[in-house]
């Protein structure tokens, strides 16, 4: 059952897998239970730190009737149903629903760029054949469009679609769907990006779908309640070790991939779980994993 | 059984449906026999005319089976296989091969950006998994990402891969291409836009891989032949049509998806086909569909 | 003389013209009084607010000499000295210095895009070459590229290079400045976008300059003390009359130049100044001219 | 006098420089005499080879009376006069037509992106003022948009109009401004990319704007006359020499100058002027220098 709004953490899990068609199951319980003892909220899976669109359905639907699994209802599931294909968004929600998931969340069809006439069409459509309430997912790095504010707030309108996760990294937008949005508090406005997590929660946001939060889920706890209670002082020690984070380990190599591979790689090192990307991308060789792990020890990670 | 290097006009094509799960099958036929009379030398299905990524993989595996029993060896049958999780393009290429398909095309992953040390590696590993030849298909547009000229090079040594479609629209880069493979004459080299089919042909390609043939075949097979002969009165007459309906369809509306609309609604308009488009899109409404209408008329082809 | 770290407000002024080649003067004392009335800390002239590339270089040293005279002191002066040439920054530069400006401030130049390392080559030859402290000015829309944060971090280590412009609106790039500079204490960190103005002092940021300065200077000199003393009720109430502002006017027609004649119309329907824009841009016509006014009313403005 | 249509190779000169504000001048005789001994119809200076931007404007009014001076009415001589400031256009253009240059050539404003209607206004205002026959020029990397074929069209029914340069490397694009100006036999349509040159010309172009022409003015020569004259054979040969160039020599380091820095090095070591750089960038040191060298001589062109 989802929360409105929903707050605090979600971290957009990473997919633990041994190979391009079999989950690493006892990597995936280790991820979820170090996350839920963490302090998070929720999980997100099958986003964009998931690698989804590179893994197979049939390992989609996997990944997600053992998240639910493990989860078993401690905290809230969400799960990525984003697709080119309609058809196969659908068939993904339907797995969600019936393992028990709390919600979905989709960024628009992102071969074939959209208009924003067109996005208001999709969702509606779209939300109106799911089971569960929709997230929209803002990404235009990835996708090529931006969910404009106003159309945000179109579809905040429609009752299926209850929250955004913004991963845009851009202050202006999101300031402008908070105001947009003001008017209308069960309206979930979650941050992507953790190197903003702590201001936009100052500013209204009511979380943070935060890609460290798959290594150390605790600190982006501390800092989102930090910020939630604004205490300066500690926002300002936590943010800190979130930037020394973001700088230390997510731009290693020059791949767009980097960072996945930065905190799938932290993580093997941590003996949570296996660090194998799907193609087309291949997990850090050795030098890079020497960096990972020297920038562990230096952060006190490890 | 791929002919090496593939020459003259293999026209895109556009995917007939009735609804978002069902075929248009009768408009299928219609459309492939129009081609096949048209002299056109194969078909290229799943590409971005076809709307492929907005297809669920039933339908897509329906229409290459239909297309490649339609077809009935009389001409080439390339299938489309761009995905972003490499199983389910093993999966798309598998039904290909068991139908009679005669090569495989595959542009990036698209939603993450490989880089193009990723993207040998991608489609080196991709061709050894295939059971047919492979086409690459540059398409920078859609995939945020360009195969390099260097990259089509060193991927042209593995005999696998066995040409390149080119949508890019950009001639320093053909050129390049043309170039570098130029002692490799059985790589085929393929250009995507019609407007620069002659051309192209003229300074060295094989031939085209033409949306308009969808619509007109007989022309952009005229005009291949006339490229390929040198016979500039008619590459003048001929080009000049082409250009008339490039101005004229594709930039009706202001969508992305505005080119496939047009050719989607001129082909329902002569009766061939129904004009359904996959989601996110919508076929033209009245007012669009009547400027395609009056197009047709002023272009002689109605 | 220049403040370290230079805090609060500090205007991107608009130019006021009479025509392509003629300062409207009167209205340049009655924006700038204006301004100073409101508590500003600074002035910035020849900014991209300012239509600095679009005037010719009399009309720039004209506005240099102006400023200077009419501020007499009383705030501090940035000139922008953003060029494509190298001598014409200098010379900008030194009108600046003779007239008694405190900075100077420069983008990248910006037809051809530098690399990082010319980047840093540049600013240092630069640097070394002005008679003033130098902001650096971070405004990729316009130029093209990213004076990335690790490149900032270096050139601060330059004495006569004193702070950073970001107008990127990218939340994760000015987090990461403010972490690498945080033992810098006097290197000036300044947030563009005004809708950002409050989370990013609430971060660490020194101060603000926003376009919206230009019409209601006392909103955002409030909006930077409400965030300086974190009084959240004021911030709450004060970002929602510049989110208003922003979705009001800066959007209007669908120019890249509608912010800017936004701003310029409506402080010519105040009485301040002429809304005459350089070429290639003309001012708002009538229609756009009489939303603008409805939206004025609407604020509570006129 | 300007020839109807410019017919031919026009050289993008680059500017021969001692330091940021000296000509070399005994340089730019060589690069002249040598370009007009090899057989060009015209020489275009101050565009985007000759780093026109990243001069001062008294480099910029000398290097066009000495380039007058020089050329003596020998070949045509096209003045840029692409600025971000109209006035400071209007001022180059009035040097051009005091010292005889035959046409003036320029791109759109390029720190704020206009719009096409802003950029129709832009060119009727500007050629209106101008005392010498104006050339468009179509640079979207540098200028961030691009002047559409419909533009074009409208454009070239201004008498002052006469002509385009395009540098866009889209064939397309290209091919939908021949088509649309064919009933307009006097307005030039002249390509940048040497790679396209001949295709270009095969298809009905005038001539071509080839940066490599400042190293090999008789090879572009001999390429146009063989495409004007359809001997393909001829084409052939040529055109592998011009590929052979342009991927030994452009794509060395990598800055998006260097293409300019490969020809200039190039010139350097045939002894034909000075490689200076003008700020921001800086000329190739000895690495790359050393396989410009080895590239030369491998062309064999040293």
């Amino acid at each position: 059952m989802l929360m409105k709004p929903l707050r605090g953490v979600i971290p957009p899990a990473i997919t633990p897998m041994l190979d391009n068609d079999t989950l690493d199951l006892a990597g995936l319980e280790n991820l979820l239970e170090r996350m839920i003892k963490g302090g998070v909220s929720g999980v997100f899976i099958l986003g964009t730190s998931g690698e989804a669109q590179n893994l197979s359905y049939a390992v989609r639907k996997e990944l997600i009737r053992n998240t639910c699994r493990i989860v078993n209802e401690r905290i809230q599931v969400l799960v990525g149903i984003t697709d080119t294909s309609f058809s196969e968004s659908l068939s993904l929600a339907t797995v969600a629903a019936d393992h028990g998931a709390d919600a979905l969340v989709a960024a628009p069809p992102y071969y074939y760029a959209p208009g924003q006439a067109e996005l208001v069409q999709y969702y509606t459509h779209l939300s109106r054949n799911l089971p569960l309430p929709l997230f929209l997912y803002n990404m235009p790095t990835h996708v090529k469009v931006v969910i404009e504010p106003q159309t945000v707030r179109t579809l905040s309108e429609n009752p299926q679609i209850v929250g955004l996760k913004d991963s845009s990294a851009n202050g202006v937008y999101f300031q402008k769907v908070i105001h947009l949005l003001r008017d209308h508090p069960d309206f979930s406005l979650l941050v992507g990006p953790e190197e903003m997590l702590a201001q936009s929660v100052l500013m209204g946001a009511h979380g943070g779908v935060n890609g460290g939060a798959n290594l150390c889920p605790e600190l982006y706890v501390a800092l989102y309640y930090a910020a939630k209670s604004r205490n300066f002082e500690m926002i300002s020690a936590l943010q800190s070790q979130v930037m020394d984070i973001s700088l230390a380990l997510y731009d290693i190599g020059k791949y767009a991939s980097s960072y996945i591979k930065g905190i799938k790689t932290a993580l093997n090192l941590l003996g949570i779980c296996s660090d194998y990307m799907a193609e087309p991308f291949h997990k850090f060789e050795t030098a890079e994993r020497e960096i990972v792990r020297q920038q562990l020890i230096d952060l006190g990670l490890k």
